[in-house]
């Protein structure tokens, strides 16, 4: 297992989503006769797709219409919500921005403090709706804000970094000792990022509830380019998932991993699920529904940074409602839209009627290279056959 | 056979039509010497190729126009030609529209119903020409239009769906017993798509007499963007192709098989014979044709869908009449005209004198990646030797 | 040896110029005093380079300069050249022509017949000039026009086609007996193209004194694409270099072999060389000098066939003259110039002072995939150290 | 070991920076308490980062403000800055030309011979601000420039030349001795370029005290396209540290190897530690620099070749200064500002405390092809957790 890149050193090969496919089933099932529900804790939902903790993505407003839809979108406690009284000015100002002046104009805007009493007040704004709310914050502040989100109603606790381990060294600061916080907290603690099979165990031994899963997930990811850091989510996915079963094996306790990052395209979902995933975690197809606070604009958690900043603000447009985007009429042909038609659709052409069948999907390497100049342009599919 | 895509799970390598190349005989044969026959049940056609059942290609008059030259064009049951007594102004419509506002017209252009006294007036308009007919609907329709289909005179059923087994799971609706309208139906039944062995013999012993073999074939495929789902025309073809042979050894009849989709050059079509197929189905290249309905647009079956349209309407322009497509002489240089041509000269190159001896064709896997900023650029063939 | 492509089906890996490198030498030597050396027969070269039998590249006057300078160039016997007395005329319009109507045009300026006395007069123009001439046709005119070389004076005789076998298979005319006319031609016979094992032996075996090597040798090129058809080059010359290894320890006669094709930058005239060629045919580098006929334009003799016109004119510009081409010095430096320095430096750099030597260099499959947004553009090379 | 690439010949399978990307570590660091200290000789350096010997990147002000910020520069002995007396207008001539004379104004420049008082001068000045002085010449000029370099106060000579050997064959002139070349010198000799395992070995044998290592590194480097030379610098850095470590055992003496060209991202920097190097050299990073000569333009040695130039003037354009460049704060995003932040982000994110665990990273072969049209374009990182 492995490859010689040089005299004496081995490297794994690894997948990403570009270069795997999904082989159809010996059986088929109707669509609408699948099951897709997905469980963090004692919490159920019947749309297994996450909105990442983003600014221009979720606030209040679309964590609660996600909610009332039946998934689940966790709020930043530490970006614009938590640092504006009324933050709505401050992203407009990030849409307007000229493109150059941008990531230092967004610099900026990350300068002023998180105050507490925002964190409570968003949280009980979100709770009022009556929807499941979920939070997050990174490890360092993770014993602070857990104990305000959790007296707040918060009913899941998200810490989430580029790169989450058990084992942590400083001694410029106190780590998190990630057992004692799961113990303390009474709500499931959420935690990501990872990428082995080794840290997921480790993360799963210290009491974690959910895994967040991707590191560096394309060739084109920031932390890939910047870092050089990073494994593709089919491998990935694969590895968290073989570390939640053997886990469940052991323990009989089942953690829920979540593909986070690296889908570009609808049939990118679907792949995550037949790599053993349970949940997926999306950003920007979010940012485009008209319900986002981004105005069509979207921005990672390390744009801010104030000495090494990865990733940019990118116009992505509104092009929708969050109820096309995940339940369709899509009115655009490109997969963006209707996420959860395409699973429930994908699931019935391999013949999978639950996500627990998806997971077992035959995977193929397809080749990913596109041809330039087709003569004859495939369109492929009469497709009402098995819908 | 196969790779570790992750820690404990391996994917299967498989192939598409850009990643292989065929090698030149030790004999080299006349092109105009070699037979390109293709049967199917009682029906032999002097040219391998099928026309797909989609709007922009096939109408009686193409139909009529391509039976006359020695092929075999398929008319879809359910789209505008058995909806609309006249459906030329509809196409025009859908051809003068907006590109942006295009899928939306052809989901409005499908909605007005089938007619089942359109469906036997078109079949017997073809066959009063003279032609063989080939007609398809879907699985849920197979029953109800086959037997008016048959009862009008069609020569071929075809049902056609994104993915077919034999066994469909659905409580909501009945699902077709395909053995039992096999044995019904007194003319052939073909029955697409599918890519796999297993299901491929399935549908054999079910009594089809033909098999269209491609799901999701290429990388910028809709099926595969929006679904995650399929396999490499090469992988599938052969696999199909060796279902084919399994069967004919137990069985004694030969059910030939016809790659459909994911053919961009004439190289691509000349390679899916290499695999194995006995014939190919091709829809955009005949799309240009002057014959065609589409006035040289092209669409699927899955774009009118009504939740999830995958595909929207392509403009490929008019280049030519159907017999240049076919037979040349070639205007253009881009292997899109003279596509019997093609596969004859490939033919003569490899030393095959029937489709049977070039199912034999030496295959190599060859690099696919295209260099940009040559210095050189290749002109490559003294061609009149071997011609 | 070989990669499952299906169930039931094995294909081979092969190679072209872009996966490969080669590896800088133990010892180095000064690129002053290495020999690069050709022969073919009795004729020796100072220069390893043909001259395609294309009528943008070849007149008499490219083929006296380049045989002054060392080189060989092939006059096409069926081209402008011998079509009409004066083809300055055609040529011009050939290059002023309009990008859509030129394939039309080069069709119709090829239907004028071949005149015999032309073809006695050009290979007298050239012999007058004292260089070795060489001049070629297809095989089913070999034996007409061989005679007639053969009596005006040309050196060395070459049959083209696509793809040469000993054994071409027709009813319709009569075949060329190799074996015979090798014995009866008193002048070397080159054949071509190939790029098997087992057909290059058995043209070897016919008597042949050269080898062209290359069909269909790139992802781009028009016969892999219209036709399905190649090997790409690194595998083609291997193969055909230990053919012709083993027929030397066989019979005592060494038959040089000439990759053809699919040399886009000068780095892969030199990995030609790695692979086992004795020398090389190029056709655009040479389009583009002061001295070739097609002013600045370039087409292949696939182009003007009337059913199915392969590749069309390219126009390549003028950019200097054949002496700078070959021995420099380059006022461009993208190394379309001073093909001979590149040679020489690259012996000197993986020290190899004759081309037998450059032979074993060894040889690295290397990534060919070009990043895109290079933020540190490598400028590599302190190169005055070994030059 | 080894693909076969036809019917005799076997070729290793090599890899590049975008071939490879790194895994996190099980345990992550505080990325201030790294320590990532790079020595040659008894010169200790905080900044694992070497500026190249290149007329755009390197004068006597770039070469102090680099050692005053921890780096090493090298300047270039046969450059502009040691041809005239004040380069300054010579440079500028360089950054105003147009685009296609540039090459020809480049040659031109160079043509003026180098003054020896002026090489003596360039170290005097930069000894006096207190830095180490590196400088470099090619094999034929170091023993006359060593000997005055030496003698200047220069405290590290360089010699580079595109593939340097000990074995260097010739008889036009007299090749360098290199072992009694370095125990002639005084101050420790740092050598390159190699890729190879022999060559690292018997260089290090003959007393080298520093190993550049590059040959050809990108599928798009000149020396690559030009002469079909090179190897990916995964594998060249990966075999080079192999003879480092062999060498060391066997003597006691560390040689650092210094990983030179091909990082286009700072990913790649971070990847070249990983796969075993001491420190990088890089180029055209530091021409973008408001201290750099060049004036935001960049070309590198052999661009002045008279016969056989390669690579051109690049306009890299002025984004900031060293020290930003060096160690932020960025005010791009893309990873090309604040190298040493990328590097001890990466260091705490795999686990390493030093640059020698740093070299024990594991490595993974991820899929380098980048997916076109994204619909979910990833922003990921929420980034501030381990830093």
């Amino acid at each position: 297992m492995g490859m010689w890149i040089g005299r004496n050193r081995k490297a794994r090969v690894t997948y990403g989503f570009d270069e795997i496919a999904l082989v159809p089933g010996d059986v088929t099932v109707n669509p609408n006769e699948v099951n897709c529900d997905f469980s963090i804790g004692e919490h159920t939902f019947k749309v297994p797709i996450l909105a990442s903790a983003m600014d221009g993505v979720v606030d209040v407003k679309f964590a609660v219409a996600m909610g009332k839809m039946g998934g689940l979108a966790v709020l930043n406690l530490e970006g614009v919500q938590t640092r504006y009284e009324n933050p709505a000015s401050v992203l407009e100002q990030i849409a307007k921005a000229d493109k150059d002046a941008c990531t230092h104009l967004i610099q900026k805007m990350y300068v002023p403090p998180i105050r507490e009493e925002l964190i409570a007040k968003r949280i009980k704004e979100m709770k009022k709706a009556g929807i499941v709310v979920a939070v997050s914050s990174i490890p360092q502040k993770a014993e602070k804000y857990g104990a305000i989100a959790q007296k707040a109603g918060a009913d899941i606790f998200v810490i989430q970094s580029t790169v989450s381990t058990v084992r942590h060294v400083s001694s410029e600061y106190k780590t998190l000792d990630l057992a004692k916080f799961c113990k303390t907290m009474k709500i499931p603690v959420m935690v990501g990022n990872t990428v082995t099979y080794g840290v997921s165990l480790e993360l799963m031994e210290a009491g974690i509830s959910g895994l967040l899963v991707g590191v560096g997930p394309g060739a084109a990811c920031t932390t890939r380019g910047v870092l050089g850091l990073g494994v593709p989510q089919v491998t990935a996915t694969v590895d968290c998932a073989a570390a939640r079963d053997a886990y469940f094996k052991k323990s009989g306790r089942y953690v829920p991993i979540i593909t986070d990052g690296g889908m570009n395209k609808g049939g990118d979902i679907c792949k995550a699920f037949a790599c053993g995933a349970d949940a997926v975690m999306i950003g920007s197809a979010f940012a485009r529904a008209q319900e986002a606070p981004g105005n069509g604009n979207h921005w990672g958690m390390a744009t801010p940074h104030a000495n090494l900043p990865r990733g940019t603000r990118i116009k992505v447009g509104v092009t929708g409602s969050l109820k096309q985007i995940l339940f369709g009429p899509a009115t655009l042909d490109d997969g963006s839209q209707n996420l959860v038609g395409a699973i429930v659709t994908c699931m019935g052409n391999v013949g999978a009627k639950t996500l627990k069948e998806f997971q077992e999907t035959e995977i193929i390497i397809a080749p990913s290279i596109k041809t330039e100049g087709k003569l004859f342009q495939t369109v492929q599919g009469v497709g009402m056959g098995t819908r």
